[in-house]
């Protein structure tokens, strides 16, 4: 072991300033190779608000297979090639088995890989990216696909607008492999926080083990709806957002002027309010908001996704993948494209 | 990179056999450092079958936590000492937010760790041992808090007997950590799959996105309790399960001979008849059925935990988690405990 670890103290001396800071952030040597996206059918407009919501007959899994076809396809890549499927959704798409597993039975019945649910709520993508970037570093696995979605619809409630006219049902997915030779991709830090003060400002309290479907009734019916305490988690997040993305940027060693596109979760329309303050100007994040709501695990990636097929991100680009999600949890996920 | 790529060369000529069996079967330097364990209140008997179920005022929540808090004090650490909380469960307590952000709230609130849910159904947690085996062995995060478990009696359909008086709820947890120097303790090799022929022999099929809460009425309310079917799920078993293990032992290159003991997931009576077929002999698994039940994602961890309470799990031995979920996932996770 002696010898070892002088070879290891030796090859740390020959290392530069940037691949110690490399080491020091887990820098993970994987690329987003493919993504894809896809909308349910029905247009809805709420004033300038423009929402989809899914058409009799299409399902979030319907979507969300779309997504990922469209993601191997841009990878040049086929199902045979992946090594997982991971589902990183807020909901179920049944209550059991995982969403995962039901992907598989779409796309990978017969191949003798793994399917696994990743779940942060809103931030999932983040976190299985996170999650999965050390995985296949590791070589643990090879090459993943990963996708995000949720049926948002379903558990809307028509009496609280604010809630009502923000979401859209929409499905995203990646494909995630190791950077080959020469290719600069990377995942190169994350962070993530659950501020649990924050745990009952976001939820459907009904339907899990607390509160069982076959409790509903007539009196405890609003509990099965998902339900937003807008105005505190806004005042959490002001609170400590800010001090969570310093302390991001100085241990990631970026600065925002480095960035060359920041992609955060399509909370609500506050954000046009809350990413000024944390230092972003407009025209440097992606707000598609008015023109899709809150697509819950899908925002992210979807909004990558559509910026990648603009043109808007390109290889070798530096972005910043952020976030808030139901628990209160925040994601911070630096990837060099 | 060709002076770095010449290194690795030689100290690869250095290690011995085992150390290259370790590379290739990607041992991870962690250990278990403490587990704990959390029974339903409520005892049923059916015929010589015991079953526990929670009491009035009781929930699966309170069984984490108090899960936990054991495993946190046999590791003789504080949940300040852990740096992520994950929750490996097949069930949600709420349908948002994620499991590990309500168990964050009861435990860690105010502690800027992050809260994740990691859900392969049955064997969940082998899951999430495999992947935050990886993370922990990797530096993403050093000390993780993985709790299991699931209300199974909140969906269990009075008509159909096999499930109604198979499960029990419960709830296990354990610290993983790194080992320190000297300490033989690993994940020494995983392996995952997902034969999704059998995604529906296991099944809730409402309460998700696919068939809503609200959409529940007198004609389908069957589709919300929890169905399976027993007889597939043992042919596709017989079918697949022993090709698997083979390979399996083959790639981790461990025989039968050299384990200590094997913890399955305690899926059914069924218990007895497959794992002799499987090449264990009785006396070398863990079959608690007749006591417990199963106790879905707790059944694994909760097995373990009550064989290192009982003295027939010490340090240094050889230990095969394998377990069969709905998906139909299968796992096989060797430890050296």
């Amino acid at each position: 072991m002696m010898k070892g670890e002088k070879v290891e103290d030796n090859r740390k001396k020959k290392l530069g300033t940037e691949e110690m800071v490399r080491k020091e952030t887990l820098c993970r040597q994987v690329k987003i190779a493919g993504m894809g996206r896809a909308l349910a059918g029905k247009e809805i407009r709420f004033g300038s608000q423009i929402r989809y919501r899914l058409q009799p007959g299409q399902t979030l899994l319907d979507l969300a297979v779309e997504a990922a076809k469209q993601a191997l396809r841009r990878a040049e890549m086929e199902i045979d090639d992946m090594d997982c499927i991971v589902c990183a959704m807020a909901t179920p798409l049944q209550a059991i088995p995982c969403n995962a597993a039901l992907v598989h039975e779409r796309m990978a019945k017969g191949l003798q890989i793994p399917a696994i649910d990743i779940n942060t709520t809103c931030t999932s993508f983040l976190s299985a990216v996170d999650i999965f970037s050390c995985l296949v570093d590791s070589g643990r696995f090879k090459r993943v696909l990963i996708l995000s979605g949720d049926t948002a619809s379903a558990a809307l409630n028509p009496r609280q607008q604010e809630s009502f006219e923000l979401f859209s049902d929409g499905a995203a997915a990646c494909v995630l492999t190791a950077s080959e030779e020469g290719e600069t991709s990377a995942v190169l830090y994350s962070r993530q926080e659950t501020w649990s003060e924050g745990a009952h400002d976001t939820e459907i309290r009904g339907g899990g083990g607390l509160q069982p479907v076959f409790d509903m009734d007539g009196e405890n019916r609003e509990d099965y709806y998902f339900d937003m305490k807008g105005h505190r988690i806004l005042k959490l997040c002001a609170k400590r957002l800010p001090d969570f993305v310093e302390r991001c940027f100085k241990e990631a060693r970026v600065t925002r002027e480095e960035l060359q596109l920041v992609v955060p979760h399509q909370a609500s329309r506050a954000l046009g309010i809350i990413m000024p303050r944390l230092g972003f100007s407009k025209g440097k994040y992606i707000d598609r908001v008015e023109k899709y709501g809150n697509m819950v695990s899908a925002s992210v990636p979807f909004a990558l996704c559509e910026a990648v097929e603009m043109g808007q991100v390109k290889r070798g680009d530096l972005i910043l993948l952020i976030g808030t999600a139901a628990g209160l949890t925040v994601n911070f996920l630096l990837i060099r494209f």
